[in-house]
């Protein structure tokens, strides 16, 4: 909580505005975090990631500091050319793209491209010839294990690094240029040492590469920086100096070109969520009855990342000196899957009342857009970014 | 796939207008669930549940066969007025309700309302007190397991039957009408027989009501009327045997009125969405490693209720004369928990190729309103009621 938030939702109190749940982000947390990157990966180009929170105000700032992007969708790039990046320093990073979204991103100035098959790297060469454009960069995406991570990413993305190595020898046979490969060690990622592994494939594939001709030239980190739930984290230069170590280990003194994409870990610990105690109830008088907490804000309002519990937010009251109990937390619409915290149980103070305020922490990243439109009839959460 | 959603779909592609996922609706197949309901359970009021698909259209038609609705919120209850339904005809079925949303029903005329707790009774009747309101009735929402359900509700809502008498009791002594009892057995639930139980702790509450001189009139049968998805489902007049037999094997000849809240079972077939095969790939060229087949629509874009993958929903495409191969599906977002059907694989076309339309049947009811507010940066469904 910082007193800048502290201050705004005050006065929103006062002015009677605080009708519904609201997510505050504040940029001068985003700044410091920005900063902590640019500083903990002193040659490494950082690539935002939009999806995390593409308030506009946001991405001005981090325009305005330098940062790139790294987008999912031609909506996204719109985003990041019109808060001031230039083309050059947008990703489209989706491995997931139609060829006429390809061609779309071609025409907005976008020559950095994700893939992780040849069927992807077939329509990037059909766009590219569709709009004349030259100089198309690609990278290709590797499966990692993510072992470890607090939200393990499926194998959704990404292709085996003997795969890589075909992909990107047809990117190049069919007129792309072969830029390096990428890869996530899994969001909210604990460990430092977690991209050892991965970059050893890099390099690999690099090598493999090089004697075919192929000269790649780029690393993507990609993110997994985590930001601080209820479990402390490490530090950004924790991860800043193990990726240096594992780079210098697997490439020697010919580092490649690297990026990185934070998307949580840039903007996790700048937003707090506000919401209100709509109910706190039992269901039966025997003492082995839980309490339900019902909050205004839920898995279909911008929680949506405590599907499997595998978040667990930081959450705040006014109350918090008092003796807690274990609370099922959940949300406010008429579904039966809106709960939080079931399985393991929230501890609250035992005097939660319902109209009370609480407030989650760390609620800048991956939950306003994950909002439904109107699940309910409830609104999307609201942001203000201050 | 109805005759009128094809010509629909096919006038949208050649006006080229079919880019991006679509649902569309059809009010025939509506009307024809409106109809079979009130044929199958003729003494039973039908309470359509607003928030399987609130869409404008799909209201009016439901107001105008004399349908009542299910409100979960004053969005809702605000969306079934315009549709043209009298506030005696609105149900505010949220039992987690803030007081001051509790008030602006009151003021917009409904005077049914959902409890499960006596915090919610005392909401309600300070509400009253302040709106100068009379005669507001409640029924409260008693567990039930839902066994067999595939879409298994938690204990979100209810409490047990022995608190209920205490709830009601409490509505009673402070001035609101205590009307009756209401359950849910479970969306999608195939079983006929799953309304006995609830019926039989109902008919309890009733009678031990009635022995302290209150007494109660209603008993909502709740929802989980199934539609059809991957499996047949039984029709709607076993349900209306059944549920005829039990209210008869507990309340003799004493039948309570009753009412439904069919919304899945009143919508869901009457959708079909509309989505695009974006990419098809391995992520290796080992024998067992299985197809990834990605759509333009994913969990988070409206098919939400594949979460774990409960629903299965039937998926046709133009090849489904041909071969079909186990595939993982999952939809175009960067966000690995985008996966719809991994665990099982869904069986597909082995030439199904990107490009390719597929319709996603039975997609009526909680999709459009579930999809999120701009997640990745795509736009939510479009929904086209016709």
């Amino acid at each position: 909580m910082t007193e800048r938030i502290r201050d705004f939702l005050h006065d929103r109190r006062r002015a009677g505005l605080d009708d519904g749940p609201v997510l505050v982000v504040d940029l001068e947390v985003v700044r410091e975090n920005y900063e902590k990157f640019a500083r903990a990966l002193p040659d490494t180009r950082v690539f935002y990631a939009v999806k995390a929170n593409p308030e506009p105000k946001l991405l001005k700032l981090l325009a305005e500091l330098g940062s790139c992007f790294d987008t999912a969708s031609v909506a996204e790039i719109r985003m990041a050319l019109e808060a001031g990046a230039t083309p050059e320093r947008v990703s489209f990073g989706n491995t997931i793209k139609k060829e006429r979204d390809i061609a779309r991103a071609l025409e907005l100035g976008v020559r950095l491209f994700a893939v992780d098959c040849e069927a992807e790297v077939e329509k990037i060469a059909r766009a590219k010839a569709l709009t004349a454009t030259d100089a198309v960069r690609v990278f290709c995406r590797i499966l990692c294990d993510g072992a470890g991570a607090e939200w393990p990413l499926s194998r959704k993305f990404g292709c085996m690094p003997e795969m890589a190595v075909e992909v990107l020898e047809h990117a190049h046979r069919v007129g792309l240029e072969a830029y390096g490969v990428s890869f996530h060690v899994g969001s909210q990622q604990p460990n430092t040492e977690a991209w050892d592994g991965a970059l050893a494939s890099s390099s690999r594939i690099f090598g493999e590469l090089a004697e075919r001709g192929i000269h790649l030239s780029m690393v993507n980190l990609g993110g997994g920086f985590p930001t601080k739930y209820l479990k402390d984290v490490p530090a950004v230069e924790a991860y800043g100096d193990s990726i240096f170590r594992a780079l210098s280990k697997h490439f020697g003194n010919r580092l490649p070109e690297t990026i990185i994409e934070p998307g949580r870990g840039m903007v996790g610990n700048a937003g707090i969520i506000e919401s209100e105690v709509v109910l706190v109830s039992q269901k039966s008088h025997a003492e082995e009855e839980v309490r339900w907490v019902y909050l205004d804000i839920g898995k279909f309002g911008g929680l949506a990342e405590t599907m499997d519990e595998s978040i667990r937010y930081d959450i705040r009251t006014e109350r918090d000196a008092e003796r807690r109990i274990p609370c099922v937390l959940a949300g406010p619409t008429c579904d039966s899957a809106d709960v939080m915290y079931e399985k393991t149980p929230y501890w609250l103070p035992v005097s939660l009342a319902i109209g009370d305020r609480v407030l989650i922490e760390g609620t800048g990243a991956y939950t306003a857009t994950y909002s439904s439109v109107a699940f309910n009839g409830l609104p999307p959460l609201a942001t203000h970014v201050i």
